[in-house]
This record gives C-alpha cells, structure tokens and sequence, in this order.
C-alpha cells in the first residue's frame, strides 16, 4: 500500500514543475485613464513603443449601463455605445488622453451601435486595430463581429474595413422569436453568437486573428462560462480569414492575451474556465499546452509587447495595462510580473524588484499607487 | 484535419462538466472581529452552531510582523506570538470577542512561543481544538507541531494534550548550520518541515485529522509554492493518529478547508498549487477528484458546518468567515456562495439571491459591507 499514490498525487505528474513561467503580480494605479466618475475604461490593448512613446487603445464610453429590459436606446453595457480612444505615455504610468481612433459608424452600418476591445498590431510600418462591433438595435441575440481599421500613424486617421473581417459562425437555429439567447434548437460552433476580444499577430508569414468565442445558448460548466478562443488565419492583415479547422484552441479564457514567444504563441488566460488563469504555449500556435497555473493574474490585460518575439520565460508579459471591474465605473490600471518568490525560493536570497522587472524607469512601484 | 481536436479541446473532456459544484463567491463585513488597526485576526475554523449561537475560533495577534532578522525576541510572523480567541454571534453578522480559548504554553513546553490556525469539532457533546504550536526560539528551521484541547463548554476550560498529537514527519536532514530552510542534504516527506491548518473530521468511526504539510526545501513549481496536505488517523480525537500511507493526499492548497459531505469528505483548496481554487471530492476521504474550477474564492475559508454530513453540491460551503491579509492589518471577513449565474444559464432567469442561500436572516446581503 505504501508504494501506490493518492489520485491527486497521480494527476501531480502531469502538471509542470519548473517555475519557469510563474509570476506573482503588482498592480499600480495610472494617471490620465485611470479611475473616474462617470466614464468606462477598459479593454486596454498591448502597449506598443513607437519612437520611445508609449501607445495604448482601449473601449471608452459614459453613462450608467441600464440591461436590457429598458429599451432600445438604453445602454445596455458598459462597453455598449462605446468608442476606441488612444492615449501615449513615456513612462508608462502617466498616460494622456490623445484622440478618439473609432467612434460608431454611420446609421445603417455594420458598426453603428458601439465599437470595442481593440487590439494593435504595428506591422511593416503600418498599424492595424482589430475590434469589435454590434449593430443596433443591441438584443440578447445580437451577433457581434470582428472588424479592421489600418493607419500610417498612430494618431491615424484610420481606415475601416467595409465589412467585418470575421463573423459568428453559421450552423445554430433559435428556438422561438423571444429575445433569449439561451434556447437554440441548435447551439452551432462554439462562436455561433459572439466573436469577440480579437487579437492579431503575424506568424510564419501569415495573419493569426485570436478571438474569444460565444456560444448560442452557451453552456455553463465546473469551471463556469463556456467561452473558448478560436483562431481565423489569412495571408493579408485585412484578410480574407478563415477559421482552423482545430478550433476552438482553448478551453478557458475571457479577453485575449498572446504574444509572439520563441517561434509560436505565449497566452495567458483569465475569468472564466477549468482553465482560467493558465499562461499557455502554442509552438504551431494552435495546439496550447499549460505552462503555469497563476493566482490572481491582471484581467484584460495588454502586456508591452516586445518589438521581437520573446525567448525566455515572462519576457513577454513583464508589465502592462488591464482593467478593474469590481467598480461602478470601470478603469485602466498598471500590471507588472513579480518573480520575487521564485528568486528566493530558487537561491534563499529575495532579490529587488527592480532587478527582475524590465519596468521603464520611473515606475512607481513603491509609490501610492503600487501594492 | 477536421476530425481533429485542439490540444486544449483534448483536455477539456477530463474536466467537470456539471456546474453542480460551481459557484460565485460574495464577501461582507462582519462586526466585533473584523478590520482594526494594531490586531491581526486570522485563520478563522468553521462556524458552528450550538444552541442557536454561532461560535468561532481564530488566530489574534498584536504588533508589526519584523521577520527573522530582528533577532529572537521580535516578532517574525503576523502569527508569531498569536492566542486562539473565541468569539461568538446570533446572525453570523455581529460577533462578539468572547473569550481568550488558548494562549501560549508555559515557557519550554511544546508551545511556548505561539498556538494559531484553530479549528473546530463538536463531537458527542464534547469540544475539540486543534490547532498549531511552535515553541521558542522562532528560526526558518523551526518545526511546528499540531496540538488538542478539550472542554464541554464553548467558553472552555480547555485541557490541553501534554504533547502535540502530530509533529512534521522524520527523513530530512540539513544541510550546515546556518537558519537556512531551503539547504539540505535530503529534504524527507512533504511534511518534513511543518504541520500546519489542522482540521479535525469523524468519519466511519474514525477521526481524520487533514493539515498541510511544508517541506523542509520547500520546493517552487509551475504552480507556486508545493504545498501539500495530509492526513493522520486515529480511533480516538486524542489520538494516537497515524498517517495515511497514501499521503500526501491534495497536491495544493494552503489552509485546510474540508466538510463531511455525502459519506466522503469535500475540500476546497486555495492559494497555492496547480489545483489552487479547486472544489474536490473524496468518497473514502483521501482519493480527492476535482469537482470544480473557482474563481476567487474565499482565503482561509471557516464554512457553517451543519450538523449533518452534506448530500448536495455545495450545501457545505453556503457561508462562512475567511480572512484578508491583503493590507498591514489582518483581519476577518464573511463569504457566501453566489449561484445566480448558475441557476440563470440553467433557467434563463436569475433568482433573488436570498433563495439560493442558506444564510441567517438579516445577513446584510445589500448593505454597506455587502460587495
């Protein structure tokens, strides 16, 4: 009896043991989109340097969300009737409001509702913002989209792709005329309702588009919401795309979160899943596999992304920007990886923070907005 | 290609299904033992009931935590110097400091230094604390004991074991002399180093005492910190206990949570570890499966226990205290389970949250302190 192990031990053996990619995290607070009343901020993208200034785009809009049930002018969420705005900074916690990148489109335009969780990519020169879109009137039924807007500069002005470059999938059916999104005679794929939260990286020379998948009548589980990400491949940043036939590429996760990492694809997952709170490696940039289970990871994060791909273990989530929701008005705050433990517990010697960090200088980690 | 899963997708099918298990977690401001400057109250037991009163023990400490280069006589630890108080309630709500249950044991006994993480068993009209014991000088290499006492009385008297009933397990050996944990020549069992969070259940006329085991060496993976938890049996809740030949029997978690439920025993496990935030399972009390993935639940969790064994998912863990030790001042706090998203994906409508609740009335459920 001695020799035999307890179930838990058993399923021990298939759980990395190098600490390789396990961080605490620190949040800080910033200045210019952070916390205030009677506006939403959230859904920052990855933070590019472009010539030694920050950038940074994220979901904006004001108001108090009202649900559903108060008609079709209400805002219904937060991130309803929201716009992409940009802000820069050169030290990455002082940050200024510069410009609206998107608002909603014209009446009538696939877009003309709200405009949300944009991504960027700088690409050959060029700047691309993936986002999302609905269209009015916004019901529980509502498809949303995935669209592209590309710019010489940050600033723009930006162009907009005529059409989504991705849509739900086709393949459920509604079960009655009733605005509910939980009776389907049939669900469809797992991105049947919603494609949401994408995420654009160049790969072996061809456009990976990440994406958050909704499902119609989407399933809860032992791990909560069913959402799983899903990845659309073409050879032009604006496309046409077309879905892995191996989606989805997760099982867990909320907001989008990858980089470029060693020749495939780093992920870190969040919020909802057996999965959540995972960093994830993807060598084909399909077929994920866990490298870390982490405790109280950033949500919505957008790490600073590295102008190469990264090699080495956290090098691409050292710090970044994410959102807090526990409020009534949602804001942008700071993130940063903390290796301290892992330092201590590998050679008895807590080193400083500063040294394991590639934090821009400045950062405020002992101030009184860091804890 | 098509037939083809993601690697995530393959792994999806080992997790659980059914979000029986699943649940939100909502947190209150509790009164009398709750946020004050200058006391650290922690490591809350379960909450029981005796005669329409609920009582609780916990860990209560004063002064600033210095660490281990302060010398012997500062205080290293928040529960450094600690005493198990005893504090009791009507509504689960406004609690009452009753009672100084244990403090430290006479200078050179096994307990001289501090006792701390107490939790309780109301069996055949007698109570039993367990309980952690560290005695004098307090170093890293430090070992640290759990120990009983009795009384038939909430309010005690508490006659203590004249030596602790489970001390860490016999193999390791240091490396040097320095008071350097982390330096061996063989690390030994997990629980080599500490036993820590005793918690005391009778099952199949037998008595389970579960703890968490540290390891001298302490090793850190790609789930954190290796703590584990094991268990020792005896056929009296004096002892002798003997360890479980299959231990340890979780491969995470940090402080003990666990609840006869169903003829086996559930756990939550929190904290640390790849299956930190997991709810498990084990019909015989030592083979523990995962039932499912949380998001944030409750730090050092002290649920209700009912009188009888649970039958029904989470019907253990309705509510209870916790504690928070995110600031300089640790304190106690309330959970309840949250299960409306359950019950709206399941229904299409979201219940009141009195009705998925077992909670005592006027639980200020949407008061101030309710987040």
């Amino acid at each position: 009896m001695s020799n035999e192990a307890s179930a838990a031990m058993k399923r021990f053996s298939q759980y990395v043991q190098s600490p390789e990619w396990f961080c605490d995290f620190r949040y800080f607070d910033v200045t210019g989109i952070g916390a205030e009343e009677g506006v939403h901020r959230r859904d920052p993208s990855s933070v590019i340097n472009v010539g030694g200034v920050y950038h940074v785009w994220y979901t904006k809009s004001t108001g108090v969300a009202q649900g559903f049930a108060a008609g079709d002018d209400a805002k219904v969420f937060p991130w309803d009737f929201s716009e992409v705005w940009h802000a820069t900074s050169t030290d990455g916690h002082a940050w200024v409001e510069a410009d609206r990148a998107l608002g909603a489109g014209e009446p009538g335009n696939y877009d003309d509702r709200s405009v949300f969780t944009p991504e960027i990519l700088h690409h050959e020169g060029r700047f691309y913002l993936v986002y999302q879109v609905v269209a009015s009137p916004y019901r529980l039924r509502s498809k949303e989209s995935i669209a592209i807007a590309w710019a010489d500069d940050p600033a723009g002005p930006w162009t907009r792709s005529p059409e989504p470059i991705l849509r739900p999938a086709e393949g459920g059916e509604w079960e009655g005329d009733e605005d509910n999104h939980l009776r389907v005679v049939r669900p469809g794929p797992f991105d049947s309702l919603k494609v949401h939260d994408p995420l654009l990286l160049p790969l072996r020379g061809r456009f990976y588009l990440y994406y958050k998948g909704e499902q119609m009548a989407e399933k809860f589980t032992g791990g909560g919401r069913a959402t799983r990400w899903g990845v659309a491949i073409a050879d032009s940043p604006t496309g046409p795309y077309v879905r892995s036939p191996l989606n989805p590429v997760t099982n867990s996760g909320h907001e989008t979160c990858l980089w470029l990492h060693d020749g495939g694809v780093a992920a870190l997952l969040t919020t909802d899943g057996p999965e959540r709170n995972t960093l994830q490696f993807a060598a084909d940039g399909v077929n994920f596999e866990i490298q870390a289970h982490l405790a109280s990871p950033p949500e919505a994060p957008g790490p600073f992304r590295q102008e190469e791909p990264t090699r080495r273990g956290l090098d691409g989530l050292r710090w970044g920007l994410c959102h807090d929701v526990s409020g009534p008005w949602h804001y942008i705050r700071g993130f940063a990886a903390d290796e301290r433990r892992k330092h201590l517990y590998a050679t008895g010697n807590p080193p400083e923070l500063a040294d394991l960090t590639s934090l821009p200088p400045g950062m405020p980690w002992e101030g009184a907005g860091a804890r």
